[in-house]
């Protein structure tokens, strides 16, 4: 008998009907002699429908009432969760996420974690329940109630499989895997049955969308092993684990991309101490998330500044920096929101210089121009234009050799 | 500076709209100097929009989870509605039953208030904000989710008014106040300036459905003054209160009538120890609930037997009770679904047999027949044809001259 936490995500709990189908894959667990915990999102929309209701009294709501607002959606998909296995004849339970002791601190919309109590739900497994927990929540020492903010439920589930000493997290979800590139991009592309969490890391966050990178961190913290497959069919998925040996470590896992991309580029910065501090600052302060930042080598004191934000923070992020481009005498400042990054990942390229030359070759060879790049110990990023991504991705794929085992 | 809890029906915060206009009458309250408590119900059908998902899922829901998702629609209303008094420029913070510190029985769908700890509303009143409370729903010890059934946000208010000393409860509804009788009935119907526990009791049990019976006893045993009134205008309503004066007892107050009655008749029943325990013990075990027992006098040892019971009960008790009969070798079983109960209420008719007269007297001009009557020491009900309940209500009305002061 082994402990199993399955995670459902929205589109797979979007109606009665796909409740019922949920209920009936968790029954099928249970029958094979385990012990299950099931962590559900909001069903389809609903949290889009909240937020709406929210805008209909508030311009600006606050993120206290907004949290405990959007908490509703999971408990209401979990309850309705609980009562389908219930009709199927088997005992089943929810808790929000406040009773099922997960802890966070008081960063409304975007909590984190502190610590999970897991004596209730260890309690109701005791009894024989199947436990389903409403993901995305939490409550502070005080009582308040929280959510996770993005990948909040992988998050949950994979906390709760921590907690719990789960034997596995499984995150079902609409795709069946981690594959080596998008699928609607590259025909070849191959699902792997198997990925380390660095990589995995890095694939999710340049844009895999299969499981947020702050559930793969957490496993790799507790060393949780993650499958994520197909919550509409049996196909096997992959598992995100630790890396077998170091023998594998010999090439690149998969390709990503990100259009979620959009630059912007201070030219003539002088460069003196504290310009950096000047511009970041205030983006931080009003929450813009910066990725990337290039500045280009100093010709006589002046440079040029490049840094990338997400699209929807474009038109803020220049509202802030146009002024202080003024105040700190730099010429002007340019946006571009017509971009994608394209990144491939593994961990067989650390210390391992050919694959980035090997990268710009290939995208060369398609008459693809680099706009930015950036590097971490295992993935090479390159930013282009957003209207090349297919033609580049499908070469790297090619290049790469990704749809041989 | 005044401590007042305020309640809001679901049709007063059906919509956006609604929602916003109630923060402004919460809001002109607090600008008078006032604390503000306020209880929200679920908006417009919500309540049925989830237990028509929980069917879906199950044709059998259990009572627990079933709290646990209803619970989740005054969570909605009420942060919404703090969301739109922080729009509005006012501090406001909204708590579900749990956060506000209301422990119940852990009897699921029907829980019953054990008590209430202020500490965390008083703790929110002290920061300067309103504070919004999510009706109809509690906390257990072992923190699960309950509702209180009926009535259940009108209690939730007079209960925390009871815990939180408040000056006055005020229950802001569809209708104005209470009413001599239902004026789409009579149109000379009077609203009534000011009306004892007692009598309220009565007239909420017999067919008034500005107020929930419970929350008027719950009033009656704390001394809590209780204002019901429109929340969609500013006429003054009803307050319910104390007797003002032994004085003032001296007629009747209120007409009421209810048309959710039915009758079952078990003709023949031998007339010995036992019977009633053997016909109601079922009943009640099927949870439904026998309004008004009527045994006529007994003829060689043989009775018929006669009781009401909800329209909604009434092919549920048939089933129960056609085979007792049999059992009991009864005759046989008659049912009546088309009676209306008219009922006349005033402390001023205790041991004053001139009103029952008066009111028999009175139905009987119409040429109405009374099919059963019971009585308390403030009240007089006769079950009557349903068709003519506008005329008995009418002729009533008259007789007892309620249109004058």
């Amino acid at each position: 008998m082994a402990l199993i936490v399955q995670k459902y995500g929205g589109s797979s709990v979007a109606d009665g009907e796909k409740i019922k189908s949920v209920a009936r894959r968790i029954a099928k667990i249970k029958d094979e002699g385990n012990e299950v915990v099931v962590v559900v999102s909001a069903m389809g929309d609903t949290t889009d429908e909240l937020i709406n209701l929210a805008h209909q009294v508030s311009e600006q709501p606050s993120d206290r009432e907004l949290d405990l607002l959007l908490s509703t959606g999971e408990v209401v998909s979990s309850t309705l969760l609980a009562m389908a296995l219930d009709s199927l004849g088997y005992k089943a339970v929810s808790l929000s996420g406040a009773q099922a002791g997960i802890e966070t601190d008081s960063k409304y919309s975007r909590a984190r974690i502190l610590r999970v109590d897991p004596k209730r739900i260890a309690n109701e497994l005791g009894k024989g329940n199947i436990v389903i927990v409403a993901g995305f929540q939490g409550m502070t020492q005080d009582m308040d109630i929280t959510t996770l903010g993005r990948g909040g439920s992988d998050t949950t589930a994979v906390a709760l499989a921590a907690a719990l000493k789960a034997e596995i997290c499984q995150i079902y979800t609409d795709v069946e895997g981690v594959y080596t590139a998008d699928p609607r991009l590259v025909p070849q592309a191959r699902k792997l049955d198997k990925i380390g969490y660095e990589e995995m890391l890095e694939l999710a966050s340049y844009g895999a969308k299969v499981i947020h990178p702050r559930a793969v961190e957490l496993g790799e913290l507790y060393d949780v092993p993650i499958l994520v497959a197909s919550s509409f069919n049996d196909s096997p998925g992959t598992i995100i684990c630790k890396e077998a040996s170091m023998e594998i470590r010999n090439k690149v896992s998969g390709i990503v991309h990100d259009t979620n991309v959009a630059k912007v580029t201070v030219i003539g910065v002088p460069d003196r101490p504290g310009i950096a501090a000047a511009i970041f600052e205030p983006l931080a302060n009003a929450d813009i998330s910066v990725d990337t930042i290039v500045q280009n080598a100093s010709i006589e004191n002046i440079a040029d500044l490049t840094f990338t934000v997400a699209r929807s923070d474009l038109s803020r992020a220049m509202a802030i920096v146009e002024p202080i481009a003024r105040d700190i005498e730099a010429k002007r400042c340019v946006a571009d929101s017509k971009l994608t990054k394209v990144s491939i990942v593994g961990t067989g390229m650390m210390n391992m210089p050919g694959y980035a030359a090997k990268m710009f070759r290939t995208l060369y060879a398609q008459g693809i121009n680099i706009q930015l790049i950036t590097t971490s110990e295992i993935r090479i990023t390159c930013i282009i234009s957003e209207d090349r991504v297919k033609d580049a991705v499908q070469a790297l794929h090619r290049a790469f050799e990704l749809e041989k085992e």
